[in-house]
């Protein structure tokens, strides 16, 4: 478990990091910071506090340290690359939607050569001949009831058993936690979330009103002796988890700690939101979401089928349960009415003619002779470590001799190549980076293995 | 101003109505209600108050008095109709989805045969063919940029200049609303809306935490005395407009009250929320939105594509003023991550090769002609009052002899036809109706209109 070990007990110096951080990528701070022993007496902390903050700003190029004469702000010189104003927010702070990176670590949608795109055509033409314009009324709030009856059919062979009556569609996974946050958090209420995680599910917790409590994630899953010790004082309305292939780091739930926690949530009555983006890209067998082990109904489902399949695309559904759908429905309604009704007639006919079958069956060919190839590259970078996933498609790298996600990630931005850095999934994992293959051709991977190596030497040398 | 005049200072027994009413829907009543000295005494209300709200619910057929005694619920009976259980909400109560009416006065989304869905298929071929599978890869959440820069470009013509970096795509206007109801209201905030408005615009600014203020509309818009005086002594966050072609009265914003609202706005700080749906079907000449006059940039300017377009389409944009744009960026990401791609792809098309000017040219000259025919029909109808709309695709129709919008609904219902009642628009307009000629052939509108005569001649008889 070397891998998710936290640094606990040892944030106070991460806090004034991200604090300072923060002040400098706003513009407050724009000059240089105060002395160490200046922030030492202003903030009561212990100098060693200051320095190590300090120094961590600096190894993430926001500072530059210059012998007697303190610590100045050097962050905005590499800060030009964003096009869009937005992006300066800490939300798109490593932006998906960089253009302009060569190789493109950092987007977990695939880009494949196998895409569909003939029968995509096909099927817009085939639906706009049969349904004319009627395909682009108004669409049922709650979803195109073909559409939700597919699904169901699709969800018994998951073992899950639903009527259409609880299924909601969504304009893709995000959207599905944003209501479900609006209608279940009150403010002051208690999100668990495995740690490191999602943060877009994190940020829409909070908007909420929810506070949150990370709780580690282990190789099988979260850490339930941790939970159940949270649990003994404290009431919690949401687990948020993403049991299958988790976001960044790769790891599936157990069975067995599957029905521990469906137990959980009935003896402590909160409701688990599983988060299901990427359970389709297995390359041994497939994982069962937790959905199925749900024997008193306390599992939201949420599942993307436009991440995977087209991200542009926005669709995914819902299984609620029973007594929160109607609030979800008249929620989705006031949030955009409905989730357009030609893309949900565009996966309807991807389900019914196999076509999502097939292409999906594809994908996981390609993307398990992809995932091997730059596991075996991986391999002969020094000093990393990291584990092999049985899906998914990313590598949640552990980086060697203190060296930061941040300064890897500027490092190799001017190279022309974009990667995640841990602290995007939690403000501990400062040593880690996410890197997916998702859009990387086998051409790419040589190349972009080869920049990180140089890189990570680089820095290396730098830290001693 | 007689069709605009309100209820002034007799709400009372409205609200005991509205009060009823809900509990009966919601099954929370069954049986019978109290006496009518019961109530009166119970709620410390005069016997003849509740005398009023007890015949109002009878004429809208949720009770049935008997002699001596007393009124019984009969509600239920009329509501198996709902095909889901979110519609038995109250949102969702005169839906807008009911596929089994024959005659569609209710929906005010326009079919057409003119609809080039030739093109729309032309359209997404080639972009699939240029684009292939990047058309389907996350976009940017702030929207396309090549979109944002044609939506610039056609808003000069409009005199609205902007920058790309204030254009916000939405997938559709509710959902603008509602991004707008999360960055700006804090609870307990003001909201001035007229009165009548759009329901789900309502509800988003309510379900933010915001109070609703009503202000009166004329026939040039709101009432500017009343909102100054409300001004006099409230703050306020947000004054919400259909300034062109309202919904659902038809009446458009006089160009003087849209100079004096603005000057209001910088004096007394708040936005405008402009919301424009309708004024691309005008049948007169074009009719500048109020952003088109906001000196100040006080205005938040809403504009739906897909509501006239293609409503299942959902695909709209905002002008947002500088100082709120990451904010609604931020929470646009959180809501959705980003509006279809393709969509926004498919409508940039349609802009640049003029088969949107087209699709809309036509559909002005249709609806124009049925609007005529409509309206001459509508004065065959004996008492009813109502205006002839400069653009837009409804009247708004005030009843005679105290017979309600809902009577007349539910009547209706059971004749294939559907209607909307005033109540969705303001709980004070019990004795309207906004009819929609949207959806309807001729032979629709013939049929339509013999069908309320005789709905409207039996309600007299029955109020006589």
């Amino acid at each position: 478990m070397k891998n998710f070990m936290l640094y606990e007990g040892d944030t106070l110096y991460l806090q004034l990091y991200n604090c300072i951080r923060e002040k400098i990528e706003k513009g407050e701070l724009t000059t240089r910071l105060d002395s160490i022993r200046k922030t030492a007496s202003n903030l009561v902390l212990s100098p060693s506090t200051v320095i190590k903050a300090y120094e961590l700003l600096e190894k993430n190029s926001y500072v530059t340290s210059k012998k007697g004469s303190g610590f100045y702000i050097t962050y905005h010189q590499q800060h030009t690359f964003y096009p869009e104003d937005y992006m300066k927010n800490e939300d798109f702070k490593y932006s998906y939607f960089n253009e302009e990176c060569a190789i493109d670590f950092s987007s977990a949608s695939p880009k494949s050569n196998l895409f569909p795109i003939e029968k995509l055509k096909s099927a817009i033409i085939d639906i706009l001949n049969t349904e004319g314009e009627k395909a682009l009324l108004y669409e049922n709030p709650q979803g195109n009831i073909k559409f939700r009856n597919i699904i169901k059919k699709e969800l018994e062979t998951l073992k899950i058993k639903t009527s259409v009556k609880n299924i909601q569609i969504i304009s893709g996974a995000q959207q599905g936690i944003n209501l479900i946050s609006k209608v279940l958090i009150q403010s002051g209420d208690t999100v668990v979330t495995e740690e490191p995680t999602y943060k877009g599910a994190v940020t829409s917790f909070k908007e909420n009103g929810g506070k949150i409590y990370p709780v580690p994630l282990e190789d099988d899953g979260i850490n339930i002796e941790k939970l159940k010790e949270f649990l003994k004082y404290n009431s919690v309305k949401l687990l948020y988890i993403i049991p299958v292939f988790h976001n960044p780091t790769g790891v599936s739930l157990s069975g067995e700690k599957a029905r521990i926690l469906i137990e959980l949530a009935r003896k402590h009555n909160f409701y688990i939101v599983e988060d299901d983006s990427s359970s389709d890209i297995y390359f041994k067998n497939r994982i069962k979401p937790i959905k199925s082990y749900d024997i008193y109904n306390r599992v939201i489902y949420i599942k993307s089928y436009s991440k995977v399949f087209m991200p542009g695309f926005r669709l995914g559904f819902m299984i609620l349960p029973q007594e929160i759908t109607q609030s979800v429905v008249r929620t989705k309604y006031s949030t955009d009415i409905s989730t357009s009704g030609l893309n949900q007639r565009i996966f309807s006919y991807f389900m019914e003619n196999k076509i999502w079958d097939d292409y999906t069956d594809q994908l996981r060919k390609e993307f398990s002779k992809k995932q091997n190839y730059l596991y075996n590259k991986l391999k002969t970078v020094p000093h990393i470590s990291f584990e092999k996933p049985d899906g998914g498609l990313s590598f949640w790298i552990r980086l060697p001799c203190e060296i930061t996600g941040e300064a890897v990630y500027f490092k190799l931005l001017k190279e022309g190549v974009s990667i995640i850095p841990g602290t995007v999934f939690s403000p501990n994992y400062i040593e880690y980076i996410r890197l997916s293959f998702a859009q990387c051709s086998y051409d790419d991977m040589d190349k972009g293995v080869t920049k990180l190596t140089e890189v990570l030497e680089e820095l290396i040398d730098l830290n001693i």
